[in-house]
């Protein structure tokens, strides 16, 4: 018989082990392969925290100029691919495109794998993602936003952060939003058995192959719940001019008992770690582009939550400030994610398949004990 | 902390409530909302039991040719869906058509929601999936096999399972071939918190929509140690010519300690109720096409299991064989659970979203306590 467990959803319940990540240790820490994410941010770039969580190390100088080499040399996309992303409409769901786009590859590009050596090209098909899926998304966005059809091989911009705002906005971004950039992929590339990676877990659980547990994991990210926090944050500041306003109409939203995106975290208990790191880029791009008013309410909301209800920031809040400096539409909010969190969710892939198990939980019944047959003229 | 639980993959664990199925109960059973698989599959049309679980209870006959009329009018494919089918090429794995097909689907038809009715488009879309899931698998199969774009709107066969094998063979089934697909569809529709369903629910969890659920689920199916089986068993014994020579290469297999793929399960311990229904109308389709072989190939390796290991066929053994009988290509045996599952998968993704909570478990931390930043030029 199934054990009942307590609490829905496996809250608090291990389902497997893992090396990657801790969250929430002490209340508030985040870690990946036990470095620090402050360090990270601070430190790092993207690539080297995609290195450190897919190879299990912080690369040397050389490991690390091949690695920024590779992925560059794989930022193209088939034309096959470019072809079905323009078949899709511009009122698509981004991410439904990104889902899409990541699983068509997984025809053109099978992850090879044999009975002599299961998935050896796990690490291959996972920087192709890495490469390929923010070059996905906007060559779908230009293509039906713009009517352009831009060349993702771009072979001068050496970081990812700058490759994806250069194919946004047909230029070079400036250091600042390269660096804001840079510090948000790291951010939001690995959280433990959060539900998109656990989607990608139990895919890899029955052996299947890469593609397949990525666009699971897209899919289970699209939902509300999970990504999209920061799409719906800047839903709400948007309207709002000044921090004033911003506090008035906050305050009728809790009064009406309304959902606020953006505050409070599930494993976090006091506090969200990425909440101080964003929130410091994105007082510097508020500063830079000369805004008057975003940054100030989004400082007041901070504040009110915090006063009225002892909600903390999630990494999510002040990435919507942040991103909207950067000119980066709302729609792209939550495919930035992905293209964050495809490190993560490989690693996790191969960490599955290292120790494997399939993942196959038990359920508890609440059906009906037993069914008589009824011919069908004899239904009600 | 995490609660640290016996063994891994979830064995055991309650995930969750479900009123949809219960399996292995008394070591044997399968029941679909408490009516037994037995029962279904001698007296129940595939569209019966879809509305058994979709809709929540047997329907009558007006309700039944209603239902069965509308599945018949959403089997057309968009030419965008299309044209995306026919761009991937001839040797992809099937199962990858299907995950990007249902992907492609969510862009063109998102499932509808809104804040006032969530959801509440979910029953269309399901229905939709379960209509056009075969169409696209047999769309692609047929462009890029045969070289003709088969029209698979077809008004003139009610069944599911004989649109599934008039689209295959371009000639309407016989009543026996009919009726053996009708009888495996049913076979393969629910079976509880399996892995490619427990990742639906997952990735429901989030609130994310109907296709995105599916598309995972989809990928989850594809791996080897779920879905394949069926598969697996034909390539193991196709080349077998006689029974005899099938119980000398089983042996072989066995003492070089080869997996051999259809026999046993992880939640059946006595037999898979599943095995005896197949195998019978296995048996009539060799009698019909006059097969000197493959069904007593079949048989013996079932005695040689059950003599040598105690290890009984589960659903998927004699389906290889069947489905041979019928004239259906190996590598569409696995898309066949895909068109007959996705009941399944969209009544738990319901299920899942009228009761829910984020799943999202723990994990035991195996890595590193404290990893210190070292500049990268002193990195060895």
């Amino acid at each position: 018989m199934a054990k009942v467990l307590s609490g829905a959803g496996l809250r608090g319940q291990s389902a497997g082990e893992t090396a990657l990540c801790t969250v929430g240790k002490a209340a508030a820490g985040l870690t990946y392969r036990g470095y620090d994410i402050d360090v990270l941010a601070e430190h790092a770039s993207f690539e080297e925290v995609a290195y450190l969580l897919l190879y299990g190390a912080l690369p040397n100088r050389v490991q690390l100029q091949d690695y920024e080499h590779k992925l560059m040399q794989l930022r193209s996309l088939p034309e096959p691919l470019k072809a079905a992303l323009e078949l899709i409409p511009k009122d698509a769901h981004p991410m439904d495109v990104m889902r899409t786009g990541c699983s068509f590859l997984g025809n053109l590009e099978p992850e090879q794998s044999s009975e002599q050596q299961p998935f050896s090209g796990q690490l291959a098909s996972a920087d192709r993602l890495i490469a390929t899926l923010p070059a996905m998304v906007l060559y779908w966005y230009r293509f039906t936003h713009d009517g352009v059809r831009i060349d993702t091989q771009n072979s001068h911009v050496a970081s990812l952060a700058g490759h994806f705002l250069t194919m946004l906005h047909d230029e070079e971004p400036s250091a600042l939003h390269t660096q804001v950039m840079n510090v948000s992929l790291i951010l939001y590339a690995e959280h433990e058995f959060n539900a998109s990676t656990f989607t990608a877990r139990v895919c890899a659980s029955t052996l299947s192959d890469m593609h397949s547990c990525v666009t699971g994991a897209i899919g289970s990210l699209r939902g509300p719940l999970h990504g999209g926090a920061n799409e719906a944050a800047m839903e709400m500041i948007e309207p709002w001019q000044s921090a004033d306003e911003a506090e008035a109409a906050l305050l009728t939203k809790l009064a009406n008992k309304e959902k606020v995106m953006g505050f409070g975290h599930a494993i976090y208990s006091e506090r969200d770690p990425r909440n101080d790191i964003i929130k410091k880029w994105s007082k510097k791009l508020s500063e830079e582009t000369g805004d008057d008013h975003l940054y100030s309410v989004s400082e007041r909301c901070e504040a009110v939550m915090w006063r009225e209800k002892k909600l903390f920031c999630n990494a999510d809040f002040f990435h919507a400030s942040a991103y909207r400096f950067m000119g980066i539409p709302t729609k792209l909010f939550t495919p930035i994610f992905v293209c964050s969190r495809i490190t993560g969710w490989a690693a996790h892939v191969m960490e599955q398949r290292a120790n494997n198990r399939i993942i196959r939980p038990s359920a508890d019944y609440t059906g009906p004990d037993h069914a008589e047959w009824v011919a069908i003229d004899d239904r009600p």
